[in-house]
């Protein structure tokens, strides 16, 4: 995993929905850019999408689509490590092991599940654990495995899952105090990534984008429908001969964002001097979506297709992954004396 | 596994203390005799131990001895399937699986759960979940997985794990009606087996020989300090010349059990005759429990030496086992869309 001396970053992708450009700019770039200070680690938490998701296809074209998009983006396997959680036997054993040191209280203040039962108390259902399956409130357990079986030092979050960090750091904490004296876990620190202009993009409502939201647009929608999606984003209705404020309409924001320095100045100039339309400019942000996305979009149809290389990088990474994770296990169960 | 035509047991065993007769009589014999009509199965639960054991010697001094135990007993491994828990690694991936289709509630309801909550209360304490870790939470779905990834038909349980049974048929049920279509799980039933007086054994003050009331008598204690046990239990203090009545005293009760026919007849009408001390009863007890144990306590030493074949024996009964749990882990992948 080349140099020892690099701290290890580690980052998990849900794979619970199309990837859109607000994942691009938010997400996918700034984790990408750790790979040049850290040994950097990024697996599909496919295992974690399944607490939400029970429709195999989607489940299955959920975690293909953010394998290849993640790639396309360009995720260098060879100079990083990427992999499937479900290729991971390790972790679910060690989930186990690690269950058995976690008080169940901690496991009652996790965000996730407070809002679970905020919401089932807020419809005034008597059961507020209504709905709620053992995944869910088991989930932190499992992000804790995540995040200690790979020896990570950092991971980075949003502000909303830093209790995640910290609660592996408990769990690690308490299996120390236990085995410690045989086998203590690496505690690890969460990392609040910048999130200044450079990571948001605004959705097609000028709210942030994000698919609670439903204002995202999508990275690798075929281009018909990406055009055809694109030509219904809501603008006023000033007609084509009108001036108009290109700063109020997400769609020119957007298009300042990934278009062209001259198409963007001249798009500008006609918007205040009237005579150009919102279709207009929504034409000129599809081309030049369609333009900055195409030699990814290109890599990902290519690692969508059937019989592609996606499942053997999965599957390589998924090897280098268990050349840390198998030992760490060995390591564990030596420690609880299983085995 | 022999002919598919006969139905499958499960049998669990959780290494948590050192055998003792009762478990013998109680547990083990009837167990054992289950493999004349059942294709049966019987597995150490070493990793649901570590909800209780922290002590890793300890852990896995019981695994071992328990292990060694059923062996010497007569448990034949060819003739049927013989594992760790531990050494299933296909377990505790399914159990993640599972965990996502249990309802919460369910787990509210266990019974062990519900006592740990009682014990709060009794003590006042205002957090009723102290104490109480995540293992002990999830208990009833790994114990699901145990009996629904072996595709058991009936697990024989006491009264008072009957609970464990119907939640996995619950359990089962809720997976089947989401991924039905692709996989089925068998839906288990619970026998309670005979509790005739062939299958109960009184501790040495005469109450059910079990450990939580301290009466218990080890299987294979080293010879002296089996003498010097039984030299303890309590019996009244008649003195020697005066007769007795042989049905008060446990002593007396055990070697009815397992003494030879001619030396208990000779017993009782010495105790009633009066000049037999409660001493001499007790001689005659360990020396019957040394001879009707000795080819199994030589069996259990040579299986607990270091290096004997217990961990050959281990090893092939989890290659057996795993050639139920790796296709039928697979087949629940393939359901829900991993992999």
């Amino acid at each position: 995993m080349g140099s020892t001396a690099r701290k290890v970053s580690l980052t998990g992708i849900k794979p619970t929905g199309e990837p859109h450009l607000g994942n691009y700019i938010g997400a996918i770039l700034p984790a990408l850019e750790l790979a040049d200070s850290y040994e950097s680690v990024y697996f599909i938490a496919d295992y974690h999408a399944l607490t939400t998701i029970r429709d195999r296809d989607l489940l299955r074209h959920y975690t293909r689509s953010v394998a290849a998009t993640w790639l396309a983006a360009g995720l260098d396997p060879d100079r990083t490590t990427f992999y499937r959680q479900s290729d991971i036997p390790e972790i679910f054993e060690m989930a186990w092991v690690l269950s058995c040191v976690t008080g169940k209280g901690l496991m009652n203040r996790a965000h996730a599940y407070k809002a679970a039962r905020d919401r089932n108390r807020e419809a005034g259902r008597e059961d507020l654990d209504a709905g709620v399956n053992m995944g869910l409130f088991n989930y932190p357990v499992l992000m804790a495995v995540d995040i200690l079986i790979m020896d990570a030092d950092v991971v980075p979050v949003g502000r909303d899952q830093v209790q995640h960090v910290e609660y592996a750091a408990d769990i690690a904490g308490a299996f120390n105090s236990v085995y410690g004296d045989r086998f203590k876990f690496k505690i690890p620190a969460a990392v609040i990534p910048d999130e200044g202009s450079a990571h948001t993009l605004p959705g097609t409502d000028g709210r942030k984008m994000s698919k609670s939201y439903g204002n995202t647009i999508p990275l690798f929608a075929p281009e018909a429908d990406l055009r055809k999606m694109i030509r219904r984003i809501p603008t006023d209705s000033a007609p084509v001969e009108a001036p108009k404020d290109p700063d109020s309409a997400a769609v020119f924001t957007l298009l300042e964002r990934f278009g062209e320095p001259d198409v963007v100045a001249d798009t500008r100039a006609g918007l205040l001097a009237g005579g150009m339309g919102w279709g207009e400019v929504k034409a000129r942000l599809t081309d030049a979506l369609i333009a900055r996305f195409a030699p990814l979009r290109e890599r990902y149809e290519t690692l969508m297709a059937q019989g592609s290389e996606l499942d053997d990088l999965l599957a390589h990474g998924a090897d280098k992954a268990r050349k840390q994770t198998r030992p760490a296990l060995e390591r564990v169960r030596d420690a609880i004396g299983i085995g």
